[in-house]
């Protein structure tokens, strides 16, 4: 792959290599270029308020945690058409000459506001609003959503695993089943905002300075002769990060091996850090490797558990007093599987310093800036939201705030350590019955009387 | 995004932007590099034969779709480590010296066999294999488990759709709440595979060739002061490609302005291809909305629908008679929403001449090299499928080929329209029952004694 030239020296017809061009603008859907084309043909550059939102909650989620914002600022900050892609387009007839030169130019120059990641959120607040030039709000909005959307479904889920497991060790293990490669480094980046301790994702901590944990797998232990041979070479060869999975043959023989090997190991001054278990009745095995660690003096050896694991089975393990350590959570938490997206959309809420509102059927919008105002019990727990206008003035702290002006981000990035606090903080001020991991009653989210007024202004109007 | 230096001039330190890191062969798991550090200090080079397959369908699938080995391909041939990343292994404690020199120099030099996109298989069929030198099989594992699993997911949903709407123009309208870019492109090929008419993501045009549809959205309606102005300015502006969205505020007489609007584009020689319906009660007003355009002499004005549709969806409006031409599925294709992974593994079979078996509870793998036979009626219909040895003889044509040889392509690349002729023929012949969208009884699919033999001699041996 790196042999591939750079994007803008590549002669189109070339073949592409598509891992390179995930970055394109042309990842985006077709209808924002018709929509410009006419736009621009008709010198629709007013400015138009778009604002990103959760229609309602998905089945089994009584919040939301905010997250992607930090990819959207670099790729709105970053959003360019080289020459090739102009070319092609207009080979294609997806642009005319007029719209082409808009495109040759094309930057984002808008302001964004934002409720900042790690933020618990609820259904109908705003997560983004973006204020710019029509056609450049419109065609940021395939790649927004798909920024968005993914990393607070992530966000949303991981935050569900870390209130069942409390203190547990939790890492992502979710990679390989994550929907692509950008799905898998995310995943990793928004379960840890959440409150995951790391990831098994190397390129993880390379990019975002994610803790990373690895053991072995399977196949370790199958391709040596024997398993005591396999559990000797990793320790001897790993010394400082002795993790053995002992479910290969037969789990609980498994753990008679490993306390077999301790005493040759510590010769050698190598400690065994934990088992791992992957398969099995998780709860009936770990109680029984738990006791032939502890009778044979390997007190100290953790236990580690993966394999189908969700906050589901966390819940049900911990209830039941499973004596594990921490939990490797894959599959369920990197596609989100119970609730794999957000019924969100991006609405213009105001064009030309006009407000703006959709009413098709079950998917009517509530119109204008908005901005949401959180009140706060004496105990600091969320006492209630209001979704209003932005210069209302409402009773508690409003939630989003400036991100960029003029197409340039306003502070400097945030560490994620930071996003992380945020999002810990955020979490334990939830009413306590939201932090079920059923449905509970519904967190009190009020539209102010200000922009109910605005709405039924804009229906009268366009009756 | 251009101005970003490539990776290799890129000092270790600088912010690294993600998209450009996608295809570091970091993104894997940090446990293929703690094996690999045991392997090389052991010298265990030895050939390794590692196969993916499918445990068990997901719920409600009766057949799953093979996809992603194009970009299987691709990732074998091209993956490398750079001096920077090899740089951030050392600093970062997760290779030793030996590791390193061995990362430095490393290359796929593997076969590779496999199932050809486009066929359908079953549970426990080996869709891919790889033989090579134990660390190169290993280290592939996570991203090629990443490739292979997501593309099968959405090949396997999207020919659902397929079957529940033969004939009709289906369009993947899932970018933005696919999992990250990767998935958006990506989705867009395996639907188009599995027969979908195309996408609305425009790179997947320009990389694969895929036809693109677009129209407007609600925004392009608000952001004009009425309906009728919106629907001629779009008309005038795309007049080769006029699709008029009508539900932004009441269906019917969105229908009504289009017909009222018709002669007067006429006059300038524009035609009105379709009209879009996006929200509510999709039967109903299909059926007004037709009766609208054909009382006005509108017959060839096409209806397109959208808006949480899937093939649950599809099979009950088209059972139901709704006059719909073609259909926009999102989300639930692209985050195939009802199963969005596959319980898929890749294991290890045989190493240095000696097949290998797990014995996992509830995980147990079949060993050795395998190949799939597959018979058919007299009708050409699949009459059953063996799972034998690879070089047992048995009735019935083998489904895995080479693909690979050396590290190399053994063929030029099949083109995606040779994919999705090979899907249709393969769906076609599949046993009515399973095509059902509900799970049908299961497809015969044995276990060769060749197979069980090899397994009870290994549990025997390693006993």
């Amino acid at each position: 792959m790196r042999s591939t030239p750079s994007r803008d020296d590549m002669d189109t017809g070339e073949r592409l290599h598509w891992v390179d061009e995930l970055q394109s603008p042309l990842l985006t859907d077709l209808y924002q270029l018709t929509m410009l084309q006419a736009y621009v043909a008709n010198d629709m550059h007013g400015e138009a308020v778009f604002e990103l939102f959760a229609r309602r909650l998905p089945e089994r989620r009584n919040f939301l945690v905010a997250a992607g914002l930090e990819q959207l600022l670099d790729f709105l900050e970053t959003v360019r058409f080289s020459e090739n892609e102009l070319h092609w387009l207009r080979e294609h007839g997806h642009a005319n000459e007029r719209l082409l030169e808009y495109l040759r130019d094309f930057h984002f120059s808008g302001d964004v506001y934002a409720v900042p990641e790690g933020t618990v959120v609820f259904a109908n607040e705003p997560l983004v609003r973006v204020v710019a030039p029509l056609p450049q709000a419109q065609l940021v909005e395939s790649r927004l959503v798909n920024l968005i959307n993914f990393q607070t479904v992530i966000a949303s889920k991981a935050a569900r695993s870390v209130q069942a497991a409390p203190g547990r060790l939790l890492v992502d293990f979710g990679m390989r089943r994550s929907h692509g490669s950008e799905a898998a480094l995310l995943a990793a980046r928004a379960a840890y905002m959440s409150g995951f301790s790391g990831s098994a994702t190397v390129l993880a901590e390379r990019l975002f300075g994610i803790p990373v944990y690895g053991t072995m797998a399977h196949s370790f232990v199958q391709a040596h002769d024997s398993e005591e041979a396999a559990f000797e070479a990793f320790a001897r060869s790993q010394p400082d990060n002795v993790v053995l999975l002992i479910d290969t043959y037969d789990t609980v023989r498994g753990a008679h091996k490993v306390v077999e090997l301790i005493p040759r190991l510590r010769e050698s001054g190598i400690t065994v850090a934990a088992v791992r278990l992957d398969s099995g009745d998780l709860l009936a095995l770990s109680k029984e490797v738990r006791a032939v660690l502890d009778a044979n003096g390997a007190n100290d050896v953790h236990i580690f558990a993966s394999g189908g694991l969700n906050e589901y089975e966390l819940e049900r393990l911990i209830g039941a007093g499973a004596p594990i350590d921490g939990f490797g959570i894959g599959t369920d938490l990197d596609v989100s599987s119970d609730a794999p997206y957000l019924d969100c959309a991006y609405k213009l809420q105001e064009y030309n310093g006009q407000a703006r509102r959709k009413r098709s059927t079950g998917k009517a919008t509530w119109p204008g800036r908005k901005q949401i105002f959180r009140r706060y019990g004496s105990d600091g727990v969320f006492a209630g939201d209001i979704i209003g206008i932005e210069t209302e003035s409402r009773e508690g702290g409003p939630l989003m705030t400036p991100v960029m002006r003029y197409g340039r981000r306003l502070q400097t990035q945030e560490s994620l350590e930071t996003l992380r606090e945020r999002a810990q903080v955020s979490l334990a001020a939830l009413p306590l019955p939201l932090r079920s991991l059923q449905q509970s009653a519904e967190y009190p989210v009020e539209i102010s009387l200000g922009v109910r007024n605005l709405a039924a202004e804009l229906d009268r109007m366009t009756g």
